[in-house]
């Protein structure tokens, strides 16, 4: 037997507003009525996962020993496997497709250990059709691992290596300038970057000038200076920064606004900073947007 | 005394943006501690008690044993009744109004027990106003039933065969033609009709002639040619398909792309399904969309 | 030692489409996992204080005894403080930031008892970034209200008459008018204002008139007789009435519709209430909208 596991971790592009999230939860709960489910987020985007995957990377380091469950899923009830991967020598297991969701997240959390495709149906539910394979593949999965049956049990065994990787996009710097990338927009509009503090040259000084062009619309984009700053609060008047996120990374936001909206700022939109000068950095009116 | 249930399975019109659902756990929580409150899903549109119906049968062979409450409820504060109705022997009680709501799950757990009127005041809290029934009535008469407190003990018995049936629309299916209705759109745009392979004569082959049309637009429409298909990802090219979904119905989809949205459906549009033919089966443009 | 607590009930601006609530309820599992985390609302309007401190007043009278942990918090990461504050002899403590957030809510419960400010960090967790105050500050404050550490080793002792208060309109009333102001907008579109069936002179009779401004239009306006109504399906036809809410309150409301969308009302807009005669209140075309 495996390890007994009492929380499930449960993250996906299911939304709310259909009962997908909620067949889950009552699949395990059936099956394992002592676990508890916390839901990280099912506000994905449909079909996207690299969104997913930074979302559970963001996450993992905050969550509880145990399961993590998620899903999002395009190529459900194709050949893509569904696996389930074990981290930190046990204390999790990680189950969803392999697909590229869970790499970064198993990567933050020390890596792969055992690895299972989940192939005997044995401990899936009968479906009478194959696209929701959260309710019939990974929940009942799940629930059985909180049950303590070993990972091996659940399938062939599959080489940690041959998992599909993630995707992440380092930044491009040199001494004048750092390419970065937007990672995230969330509900207060803040745009989180793919560049942490370090990884702004000195140099540039408190003040960095920021310049947005969009994949859609490269010869398009607007020009802004952003002061560093390590709270919102500290960019009065309508002013931009780029503020020290929770996740240790650097945001362009506002204090109480939307900098993604009053910058027409998206996911995936480049970022390039160089030094700021004297710019004062008050916004200016915004005449480009993404169309 | 009646049986004591631990797992609350809870689906509303209540939204998540305000307060209700977490009152109404609130409730449970201080009466039933030791009972779990699972969301099935509270983003049913508001009022619509027929879209609530739906998402309750879909989910009701996968909700753990204990007390179903069910709240899309416009008759709030009239005369329509609130009820508790046992199913499987009294391995469940869905809890509700009395309008529909709780009859196709009802109908699906194996048909209706014992049956009572939620009429005696005692085990419902006071309150300043009585438009709050899933906190006033449903969720301490919930809690009630899980510590334990006989179905019979809440109100007055009721003749299961005077409950308010729900609404089923049936297809109508000749050797020529299966005329369907679109049930659910869900998040990521397929189409669940109102039949199953089984619906779909034979004869039709493995290409399927589709005509859309509106309730509120029966003279306009669209009409598409459909594969019928095991998986989404089957459908590539912007195909549209008919997928076997997890419901055991049919549903127009696309790969990765609302198919709702691409098509112009709605609930309650009209698909007249025909045999196919040669038809390539290729998306066209769209010119006719609901106003 | 203090008391231990089994229940949490946590609202906040989070939203659920990012995976912050998910954050801050592993946190809480993960330091205290014997707690049941209750979620009363996180659709809060970003950075909306006086929306989140009025949903907290409306559930208090409903929550278990236990935590409660409220995060509408612009000012995170700056010299506002973050406190605890017990109520109800030790039964219950809010937690969250001091910017009137808690403060109805506190009087709701009788008024604060000890109080402290949470500012010995060996009770938070170490942080990247100060921008997620719930993360890194109240959840772990919460888990170890929880298991037990007494609220004064939270930090330094705070006099309770220091907290910022809430802000509360008050309606103006006199024999001929009352002024109200529209509190709270549900998701059915019901209008609830800050003024109940005992602040409207008997005199006015049954059928009141209403005529509403917005502060960002005060000229304008419309105008509508209600008729007083304890249910919503009283109001037939397309009627408007002022229905008794599950708050004790006034509601403007229609049967089965938003009176909100039909009457193009706000949070904050300002409805004046006099005798309303003979009109026979049904909708008229409505012209006058926010723009």
């Amino acid at each position: 037997m495996g390890r007994r596991y009492e929380t499930v971790s449960f993250l996906s592009d299911y939304g709310t507003v259909d009962e997908f999230v909620g067949v889950v939860h009552s699949v395990i709960r059936d099956m394992a009525p002592h676990a508890t489910v916390i839901d990280l987020t099912h506000g994905v985007t449909p079909f996207d996962v690299r969104a997913g995957s930074l979302a559970l990377a963001r996450s993992i380091g905050y969550v509880a020993s145990g399961v993590v469950l998620a899903v999002v899923d395009p190529g459900v009830a194709t050949a893509r496997r569904a696996v389930a991967i074990e981290v930190a020598g046990g204390d999790g297991v990680l189950v969803g497709p392999d697909n590229g969701l869970l790499a970064p997240a198993v990567a933050m959390a020390g890596g792969a250990g055992r690895c299972v495709e989940l192939s005997d149906p044995a401990y899936h539910l009968p479906a009478p059709g194959a696209t929701f394979a959260g309710r019939d593949v990974f929940a009942p999965v799940t629930a059985h691992l909180c049950n303590g049956v070993d990972l091996l049990e659940l399938g062939e065994a599959v080489d940690a290596d041959l998992l599909l990787p993630g995707v992440v996009t380092l930044p491009q710097a040199d001494d004048e300038r750092v390419i970065a990338q937007i990672l995230w927009v969330d509900r207060y509009g803040n745009a989180q970057l793919n560049v942490g503090p370090d990884d702004v040259p000195a140099a540039f000084g408190d003040r960095i000038a920021m310049r947005f062009s969009s994949p859609t619309d490269p010869s398009g984009g607007t020009s802004r200076t952003a002061a560093l700053a390590g709270s919102f609060a500290e960019l009065a008047g309508g002013a931009i920064g780029l503020v020290l996120d929770s996740s240790g990374l650097l945001a362009v936001a506002m204090d109480q606004r939307s900098a993604a909206e009053e910058l027409g700022l998206d996911v995936g939109d480049q970022v390039t900073l160089t030094a700021g000068g004297d710019d004062p950095g008050v916004a200016q009116p915004v005449t480009i947007r993404h169309p």
